[in-house]
């Protein structure tokens, strides 16, 4: 049990024997020495009619001395047994529990996301090898590599790590010919410790522009033992992208700084989750990584100049293997291996394959639309049969950045906000308080911080509420009539404001901010609809919205604003850090590797930049939610105003401008 | 021509197509383009009645832009077309230079040696990129794989090298979308350059105990470019390998200064040997090593203790490879593979498989006996349908150690030595002087370095020549009853010397000499013996003696003191290095790494000290030449002495000796 295989074996079999024979896999990396511990089996007792099966302790052999001294050093739970060392003595039930099977999963926290398989590259087995033999005198490592053939049925051994070949003599000796060994895809042997030993570890690491995240993993388990989160020390180079491509290009060899801010960052992150987890450095063997294409390049120590503009290719679209030494990372085993996931075009790196292996849209039998939104927006479409992907640029304004009270993320920021429709007065909460601004007693919880800005599903959130509130037109426009109903509008030269908060400071939403978030918005919708046509489909059944940006906002205001497309609400969700859990994917299992390169070669890739519908898509888009496109699952949950644009309209004004721009 | 390959083509079609279709490989490394002039060939002119052909240079295009571009920059020899742009125009015959030949040989100085066929394991590829497309936006890399793939039909192309890939777009854009590569193995690309390029570079390092030597080879001619020989820096941490042992036994943490010590060396060899032959970094792509076990090891940084006592186990016996820059090597390319040939068995290492490499007893019908000597004798017997291989501990004796007036082989040693057998006076040559020292002007000529010792091979020559003289028994006692003939022959307390030189200092050859001579030679001869055994032959159809020693000794004396055993003198010889000609030729080709890692498989070992046999034999071959083998081949060219032990006998004193120590 689970599986419900059974058999009949002869009497005095061990039961992990029975069991692989029945291709029930039970976990063991000592090989059936009673060391490990990972195959650990209860027995069923009682009558089990539907077997025909009387079970009971007494149908194996009593504990003999492996269990017994298992039980003293770690401890055996009351009914479990070693397989290893049970013996079938008559008919019996047994139960595999989670932990004891080879394939455990991790699960994860959102439901609808697929549970992670535990497989790794890296494998660590338990064997015993022959002393050295004058009369046959081969070498330490064809000894050992002849016992792993022998002991674990490992055939393909071809080679062994710089660092283990090192070790493995004192190893050997030191363990008295029994040692444990990493494993490399089957085939290479990455490391050796004397002795049984049972700790191998990994590090994820998803490289962001503005910030790097790490989780440390164990391996066998695919817990999470230790994360954290820095900034990227590349911002000293420029906040976004562009401004360190533009460094590069300014000054020579520039891309070696960026090359070592980075790395240097790795580093640094590497050792506060080693410290955390209690980790050394040579038990962590493998790295996995995802990052934009010139984040990608830039920890690959490439030139990012190339993808600073058209045609914006890539030194390499495919997945790339690295040790950790020729990566300049210090903190873990010098043989690690760093695996890059592949990129997928010169704006969509591996960082959205990331999110792909993540969200799975290729083993969907839904359209799946998935977002990851930032400076650019990485978009991908598709199902299982096909799936697109491109990248718009939707600028900083959903990150604050181009607001004029806006702000990153942080304690002060303004991140939620209702309008009362018949007052038109607002409430918000802000970053680090549970408290809403007409609450009683807001007032003192912020004394320390202030109210500082707004952030970006603070932003969105007021846009949406105030289109609600009849304060923003269709086109964008903020309703200077409205002024008669509140004081909170004011006009501005020849366009209008709306007070949010009158404190020091003063936060406001200016034209400026709205016709900031409409582009923005306008990109990321347009890039969405151009995958749809390409697709030949008007609505997609699924919604999953990435990043930071995408598990922050309320996803009805992103709706409601037109940021999405039309979806049934209860299909839309979050998927926070999908690129991270990506790469946390990858180093837990091996297969999730060739299954992610072989997805990134089958993705049709659209360059927004060159699509002639692009534009149309862009200006149509501007609107709110949308100037041609209905919405009728929103409309079923949101009292949507009349579409009705301003004659002073900012789309028109937008739509010339860009015509002006074609022209010149 | 000259392969005799004939067939018929369409009127138009190249010169080189047409040899490709007949299986005739013409070399070319810009894939058609009329740039490299690889694949020169030469027309045919007159009537070839043989072939009923009347072939002529208008059987052919004339030279167009290309081929006369070719000509001004390179210069095309009369007579000779490239043959991917001279069209077919009629029947023609064609010879195909060996220059053209993508196959060429490097044929070696010594006539018995087979040739090397230049087919290294990086091949350079001249190929035109397609531009990024942004429609089709993959990357650089895989775009180049494609262009790989169709001109030039490598399918596997499966990864780039680090440094390559940080100089590929850069290259691209430089060459204007032609760029010349390296590709390792036909796998992975190793090095990248903006358009054509002609020049790869290898190294073929020798790591001896006492010296280093390099051979700089251009891998596309196979010819070598510079060599150069330093002393091993690792010589200050003891003369012989067993001090070196030593030296990391007492001091924890010295295995890293003596990897330290060989690693600078290699680094210092390599500048110059690159300066010599006008090389750059970059363009040193390939490296191969072979030396003895310890050496072996040290260079891979693995504590080489384990060698130092029984059972003589090595960390491994397969080949390696390992990035230049994983063995602390500067002065190539980063990234530049370093192959280290396999070892056999714990005193026979990656220098043997050299010394079979070279002189290819696995592929002989006749059984060989190749000896490498030096303080241990490597000694591999055998013919392609089984090989044995032993060391034996012949000690420094033949190196001029442990002789009173010994000395290295340099300027002022004694290395050639006579005694005339009826006044019983030597005559001997010393190392940098041509003259004899019975010559006229021999006093004047030695005047700058006098007459400093005697080498291995003076001592060699000085010991057979006493017993051909009559100077020295059959059982190696120095005729003490000889003085009354000479008065070279002086009492010595019990035992008598030989006097052959009476200037400053003397040299004399001692009792103690002559032994520690016996006992090397009895080693090396036991060890010989043991594998004859072993393959139960009496005798070897071919002697070959690799290493400095063998290259400077006359084997016929070789044979008079009984270090080999009888075999027609004619086919008794010195290979020179020939462990570094089998670095060479590992360089050169590529097949041969596969050859070498195979035939080290099925080699017999033979651990000497463990084969109860060894001592008796050991013991036999004390004697001059020996105590019971024939000598029937040395007979008919050397007028031996009757076998007559001396009453006060050497032999007897040792083997008393041995049997006290078993006793204990």
């Amino acid at each position: 049990m689970p599986s419900g295989k059974r058999g009949r074996f002869p009497l005095q079999t061990p039961v992990l024997t029975c069991a692989r024979a029945l291709g029930v896999d039970i976990d063991s990396v000592c090989g059936g020495r009673g060391i490990c511990g990972r195959c650990q089996v209860i027995v069923g007792e009682g009558n089990f009619a539907k077997h025909a099966i009387t079970s009971s302790t007494d149908s194996l052999s009593p504990k003999g001395d492996p269990e017994n001294l298992y039980d003293t050093r770690k401890g055996l739970k009351p009914g479990r047994r070693l397989s290893c060392h049970a013996l079938l003595r008559g008919d019996v039930v047994i139960d595999v529990p989670p932990d004891s099977q080879v394939h455990k999963q991790v699960v994860r926290k959102r439901a609808e996301a697929r549970a992670i398989d535990v497989d790794p590259i890296i494998r660590l087995h338990y064997i015993v090898v022959d002393e050295p033999d004058m009369h046959d005198p081969i070498g330490d490592f064809e000894r050992l590599g002849r016992a792993l053939k022998e002991q674990w049925g490992i055939e393909q051994l071809d080679a062994i790590d710089t660092r283990a070949l090192q070790l493995l003599q004192k190893a050997l000796r030191d363990g008295d010919w029994k040692v444990t060994i990493a494993v490399n895809h089957g085939q290479q042997i990455n490391m050796v410790w004397p002795g049984f030993r049972d700790r191998a570890f990994g590090i994820a690491f998803d490289i962001g522009s503005t910030t790097i995240a790490a989780h440390l993993c164990d391996l066998s388990t695919g817990d999470v033992l230790a994360s954290s989160g820095i900034m990227n020390p590349q911002i000293r180079f420029g906040e976004d992208l562009m401004s360190r491509v533009s460094y590069v290009m300014m000054n020579p060899g520039g891309e070696a700084e960026l090359t070592a801010g980075v790395r240097n960052g790795l580093n640094d992150i590497i050792a506060t989750v080693s410290i955390e987890a209690g980790v050394e450095a040579e038990e962590i063997l493998s790295l996995t990584f995802v990052g934009n294409p010139i984040m990608h390049h830039l920890l690959l120590g490439i030139d990012p100049r190339e993808l600073g503009g058209a045609p914006f290719a890539l030194a390499t679209t495919s997945s790339i293997t690295r040790c950790a030494t020729e990566l300049g990372l210090t903190g873990t085993n010098q043989d690690a291996r760093a695996y890059v996931l592949p990129c997928i075009a010169g704006h969509v790196g591996a960082d959205t394959a990331g999110v792909i292996l993540s969200e799975g849209p290729h083993l969907s039998d839904e359209i799946m639309l998935i977002a990851d939104v930032g400076t650019n927006a990485e978009i991908v479409i598709g199902n299982k049969d096909r799936l697109l992907a491109a990248s718009s640029p939707t600028g900083p304004a959903f990150e604050g950045a181009q607001i004029s009270c806006g702000q990153r993320a942080a304690p002060g920021a303004i991140e939620r906000l209702r309008i009362d429709p018949d007052t038109l007065e607002p409430r918000f909460r802000v970053i680090g308080n549970e408290l809403w601004s007409n609450e009683v007693g807001f007032a003192e919880t912020i004394e320390g911080t202030g109210v500082t800005g707004i952030c970006g599903s603070g932003i969105i959130e007021a846009l949406a509420e105030m289109y609600l509130a009849g304060l923003l037109t269709h086109d964008g426009t903020i309703e200077g009539a409205m002024s008669a109903k509140t004081p909170r509008i004011n006009a501005d030269e020849r366009t209008f404001t709306y007070m949010i908060y009158a404190g020091e400071p003063e936060i406001r939403i200016t034209q400026n901010d709205v016709r900031a978030v409409q582009l923005a918005k306008g990109a990321l919708y347009a890039g969405t609809r151009l995958l749809m046509d390409k697709l030949g489909i008007d609505a997609v059944d699924q919604i999953t919205l990435a990043g930071a940006f995408g598990s922050h906002i309320d996803v009805k205001y992103a709706m409601i604003l037109g940021l999405i497309p039309d979806c049934d609400l209860a299909k839309v969700s979050s998927a926070g850090n999908a690129a991270g859990t990506g790469a946390r994917i990858a180093l837990l299992n091996r297969s999730a590797r060739d299954e992610i390169e072989a997805v990134v070669k089958t993705i049709e890739k659209v360059e927004t930049a060159i699509e002639p519908n692009f534009q149309e898509h862009f200006v149509e888009a501007m609107a709110i939610p949308h100037n041609s496109a209905p919405y009728p699952n929103l409309a079923k949950v949101v009292d949507l105003p009349e579409r009705k644009a301003n004659a002073n309209s900012n789309v028109g004004n937008v739509n010339r401008q860009r015509r002006r721009n074609r022209a010149s």
